[in-house]
């Protein structure tokens, strides 16, 4: 999928959630927990109830590897199922030596039909890049996470060489070094919600690209802030919302009350989307 | 595998090697192409050449995946069939928010029954943790690694507050905090081979770790050196080569020409171990 397509349906839809099909089997609704292709039947009903009101979906690999093979084969008819007018995410955070990250890159463009994948920046240059060797393919770096790790490294300042404007976190080194490697088509940003107030920084150092924004809603990021501080003039934003859609009822109408919970994403981006110069 | 376990099999071998089973289907000689299951009876022949001669395998999941529901059947059945007095490794380099992170534990600590798994930090704490929660298994953090892009992030120096000894590396920030999360039971790190004369400093920061070390063969390292440096009262370093031995020749007597270059690995390892303090 191209950016263009992506903008185009973030215009049609008046959405740029994306859903993430974070797909524990030990909480999807009992009455599912007996059929023998559990997760997909769970995955197919959230997608049908939300494919309207989305423009992407982000499927959690490590949710499929706990599965096993049964969850591998659950993760490709997924991935498969999911329309074409919708950006597929594989969340599989990998990242290698360049010759291994080449095999990631088939793994999940060419074996598995992903459009995107998440990748780690750890080990650099040479482990990004085969990411970005594929037509209408996206690799989406971590640049800023929303977990409580990220204090750790991330957010570590790093020594800078004359240094004019002060010190800068590992997180904006990762942004300058890995956006300067490909391109506004191909490259994405993982950027954390729950630090709203640092969009304004970030949007200094990478303004044209997309960012994807986990932890709105149960990792409690803020919609609004997000919106106001993180859009750009092609929108540049994919919102994620995982468990706070799929499982938002346990029962029988879990796929009703998905669907319900989007619409109300939608909804607000909607609104955020109007009153934008996009 | 306990650590206790690891160090009788590598008094026992008088070897720390670990292979490497990168297994690229393409690469695998022709009269084993045509097999059903190609791969893994590639993986079988090489293990059962080498089973003596190493202490451990590790596995690149990346060359698993790039085969789709297959590949990961390969996987699952050559880590089931590596002799339990050897250590098995997931070369996964996984690594996610704290949810995430204990599904990706389960999936190569529960569902696969692996030893160990690497680990990429860049997330920090949560997302290494939940790896450390399994009794007898093992978190391999990345360090330093032997790639041309470690020098982009995990080389850069950070600021450090109270720096009476000077700034540090992002690579040696993680080697400190990591540690304080795990011991020496649960915890190695990947330390690349390409940096031998770095082993001083790394081992002031981690005296008592075992250490993997990828990157001796054709990434470049020095096996003399790395032992010299590295080594530690219980020898601590596990010493990976994937393709020089698994990919030693390309004809039907590969399994044969991969136990020669393990032989010659072992018999070197066998001398550094006799000439050191272990």
């Amino acid at each position: 999928m191209t950016r263009q397509q992506l903008v185009e349906q973030i215009q049609i839809k008046q959405s740029y959630l994306c859903v993430g099909l974070d797909t524990d089997s030990t909480k999807i609704p009992k009455h599912l927990q007996t059929h023998p292709d559990a997760v997909f039947e769970f995955n197919k009903a959230i997608i049908d109830a939300t494919k309207d009101l989305c423009v992407a979906y982000k499927i959690n690999t490590a949710f499929y590897e706990a599965m096993g093979l049964k969850g591998w084969a659950a993760m490709e008819k997924t991935v498969k199922y999911i329309p074409k007018d919708c950006l597929t995410i594989a969340d599989a955070k990998r990242g290698d030596i360049g010759n291994t990250s080449s095999q990631y890159a088939k793994a999940f463009f060419e074996t598995l039909p992903f459009n995107a994948i998440t990748v780690a920046p750890y080990m650099g240059e040479d482990s990004v890049k085969p990411f970005l060797q594929f037509e209408n393919k996206w690799a989406i770096v971590l640049g800023l996470t929303s977990n409580p790790g990220s204090a750790d490294f991330e957010q570590q300042k790093l020594v800078v060489e004359n240094a004019s404007q002060g010190d800068e976190y590992l997180y904006e080194s990762v942004l300058k070094k890995v956006s300067a490697w490909g391109n506004t088509n191909n490259l994405m940003f993982v950027i954390g919600a729950t630090k709203a107030s640092d969009f304004i920084e970030i949007r200094k150092i990478i303004p044209d690209h997309f960012l994807l924004v986990p932890g709105v809603g149960f990792q409690g990021g803020s919609l609004e802030e997000v919106s106001k501080y993180g859009m750009n003039k092609d929108c540049g934003l994919l919102v994620n919302a995982s468990r706070a859609i799929i499982f938002a009822s346990e029962k029988e109408d879990f796929a009703i009350e998905a669907m319900a919970i989007a619409q109300q994403y939608q909804s607000e981006m909607k609104q955020y989307l109007t009153n934008s110069t996009f």
